[in-house]
């Protein structure tokens, strides 16, 4: 019998006002992860989650994760463990959200001040640092529960809850502590929900069941002692940027071929199935444009775009170390030139094969090139992708949650960037994990007018909470 | 008749122990033209120069500049014009030389304070900033009437002199003056001398009669609006730096061929004469590298690399600007690169047929990328080569200088950066200019550690001596 919601949606919509105030509370504590001065607000702002949950009923541990390595002056944030409910005839799921935020000055050319939640009555648009990432769907799960108790519904679920304080600056600690408390805190999960990315458009919700990898690589290549005056030794001495600029060359053409032999054959083959998901996917070349702020795109159609960046490998160059790179002219040759390029990586490329056939192809070419300097070739570090089944009961809930929320089916998605934690959760729990977006590409995340709609808060909240009911009863057919 | 200067040369070892006093009082002055902080003191330099000079009894003209255009709270130093004798029966030379010096901090890793010359009795090297580029030779011209003064020596020459105090941070002002003065101050000048370059090696002196031009690109690749993260939109966009890449590497291979299609058939061909001047010269590959700090050459052999040096073209590509440059990892799509090269340039190369050649090589080799960037390329700075004839009378003089005093035959040498001013006095004045360094390569001017040998000093100052008691007599024979 599928879930009775009319209920919960009345009360999230009474309380909007309340849960507003709430998401206002929360950007009002600049909780910014990177910055040493800022960090007794990356407490503070633990502590504001955890008197809310507490006081909502739930159960909390906070996990002290030590000092920050690499700047040993500073603790960091604690991860918040929490329980809400511990009914062994309930499903038991385990959601991931971050209390932390990126940087955000005034001067960076905010409108407003990104601290204080700025509400645009006719747009909608409430912006501030965090809205969207990660805090409005962290306090979505908190106001969900809220909801639930004020209209006196049963909640549908256990809830466990992870929240960390360093997503945005390498969550530090965490992976070793989702491994650790996989058969410990974790151990009733059955499966995982996170909302920390965003709809591929500004209208339609989507789910989101894979991410690329990443593996970022560093070619140096070496030559005089100290940096030249190109005057004096020019024509004399074999130049490393000659060198470098000859092998980045050989990586990646403009049409997005990698070009590195091999490479290509490690790509899952595109399936009939998977190809129609392309089709219906909500999304036009001009939404590419606008994020491009141009039309310099590689094909002229969706399917192949958004094929492109979510199932297939990209290499981009991302620049070069140790040369000259300020504004106007200097005349040297540099002594020593890192380039650095990644490749953005899908099923089924592992890791190690990728590494290898980079390696085989630079040496390959390095000898090419019959030059007397040195090259070194190096992975700098290495994510892997993560795809999991849209068919799985644990998305199958999500999907008819958007549509009893937002009266269309969910697009199925998958990103070219990646969320490390969520393969860690995968591979720890060893349970389906779904990214549940709570946010819309418009949202700035990361940028300066960072907000989050009106619409995709409240009637988020909702999603959360249908969701909730719906995996509570979805029979478990399909893996 | 060949001069007689051992009175001369007695006089200057007399007195060596005063000169080198007074070379250590230039030095205490910090006159670095780059640090307005330090301006004051590149004026306190000219005034200890015009009160020498009026002590010796030459007429001084102070020739203020103005404001520097680009930090218009600063007064440039004046240019420092002079004149020791005016005797219509004798030739007259105009020497130039420069009063300011490069910045230089202790912290930099110098071992003694670099505004203090410090004087290794064991080793000869005299230690400080400016010791020898330039304040050395200038003070070499004023040891040098002083000497004849107290030797009771009739100096040979009218001296024409001509100091600048911007030399460090781009002449500013100079060459309007220079043109100027042509036809007025400098109107009587026959040739011109100028010692502020460097002796090849460290041991034989040479006379520099060739400096390679410069011109310097930038070339523009843009594509989207702004930077993009490359999990986004890696293999959806044509990047900038895959365009820029693929064209930076069509201009030069690691052996130093220029790839530009013409530009070699600029190059003056080599005549046998020339090519014999190459055998004799005091060079070593060892030389270079130990300049290079490594054996990193493109050519085995003497000969060939100082022709890559001094009378080939060059091309280096110096880096870029706009991508990824620092230490660690960014996984970004620059959005606009800007990629740096120079090209160095010798007879018969017209900088203007070489700007074209590259416009038209770039645009030739852009349209077979297909790329729908936009790519623009544009001349930064350029100056001509510069060549004289070492067989003009002014070479012939200062030749037999070296002779009398160092007892061994200069090396004639070019060199492969560019002194702009020595094309700027040829073309004002229309007479010869001759390089005649004082110093050595060992020197390290404009690094730590910045040294004149005293044997180069004392015996440069002989030089300079003797080169216009040469000059004064030496037949007006050869252009």
């Amino acid at each position: 019998m599928a879930p009775q919601l009319q209920g919960y949606f009345d009360q999230v919509d009474l309380m909007s006002d309340s849960f507003i105030a709430r998401l206002a509370a929360a950007v009002a504590i600049p909780s910014v992860s990177a910055d040493p001065e800022l960090r007794h607000h990356v407490f503070k702002m633990a502590d504001f989650l955890e008197k809310l949950l507490l006081a909502l009923g739930a159960t909390v541990e906070r996990r002290p994760l030590g000092i920050e390595p690499a700047r040993p002056t500073l603790e960091l944030p604690p991860v918040i463990l929490s329980r809400y409910g511990n009914d062994p005839n309930k499903r038991t799921i385990l959601v991931y959200g971050h209390y932390d935020v990126q940087p955000a000055l005034k001067e960076d050319g905010w409108a407003t001040d990104p601290f204080v939640l700025s509400v645009d009555e006719k747009t909608g648009k409430m912006f501030g640092r965090g809205s969207t990432d990660d805090k409005g769907p962290v306090l979505g799960w908190l106001n969900a529960i809220e909801a639930h108790q004020k209209a006196g519904i049963e909640f549908p679920v256990n809830l466990l809850m992870c929240f960390e304080g360093m997503e945005e600056y390498g969550s530090e600690g965490l992976d070793d502590l989702i491994k650790k408390e996989a058969k410990n805190y974790f151990k009733d999960a059955e499966a995982v929900c996170i909302s920390d990315n965003y709809w591929l458009g500004a209208e339609k919700p989507c789910l989101t069941y894979g991410l690329r990898g990443v593996s970022y690589y560093e070619l140096t290549v070496h030559g005089p002692a100290q940096d030249l005056h190109s005057g004096v030794y020019g024509g004399s001495v074999t130049e490393p940027m000659t060198d470098l600029v000859k092998l980045l060359g050989t990586l990646v053409d403009n049409k997005g071929n990698i070009l590195i032999p091999g490479l290509s054959e490690l790509v899952a083959p595109l399936s009939e199935d998977e190809k129609l998901l392309y089709q219906g996917i909500s999304f036009e070349m001009q939404d590419l444009y606008d994020g491009l702020g141009s039309e310099t795109s590689i094909h002229p159609d969706k399917e192949r775009t958004l094929m492109a960046r979510w199932r297939y490998p990209s290499l981009s160059i991302h620049g070069i170390e140790g040369a000259f790179s300020a504004p106007g002219a200097k005349t040297v040759i540099p002594a020593k030139v890192i380039g650095k390029f990644s490749i953005r990586t899908v099923p089924n490329m592992e890791p190690k094969d990728v590494d290898e056939l980079v390696y085989q192809h630079l040496n390959f070419e390095w000898e090419k090139t019959r030059t007397n300097n040195t090259m070194k070739v190096g992975l700098g570090h290495a994510g892997k992708w993560w795809v999991s089944s849209p068919k799985h009961w644990n998305f199958a809930a999500a999907s008819k949650a958007v549509e009893s929320v937002f009266k269309v089916k969910p697009d199925m998605t998958r990103e070219g960037g990646s969320i490390p934690v969520t393969l860690t959760f995968e591979q720890a729990t060893g349970k389906n994990v779904l990214l549940l977006p709570m946010g819309s590409s418009t949202d700035a995340a990361h940028s300066i007018n960072e907000k989050l709609d009106k619409r995709n808060y409240i009637e988020g909240i909702k999603l959360l909470g249908a969701y909730l009911h719906y995996v509570a009863v979805e029979p478990q057919i399909e893996q």
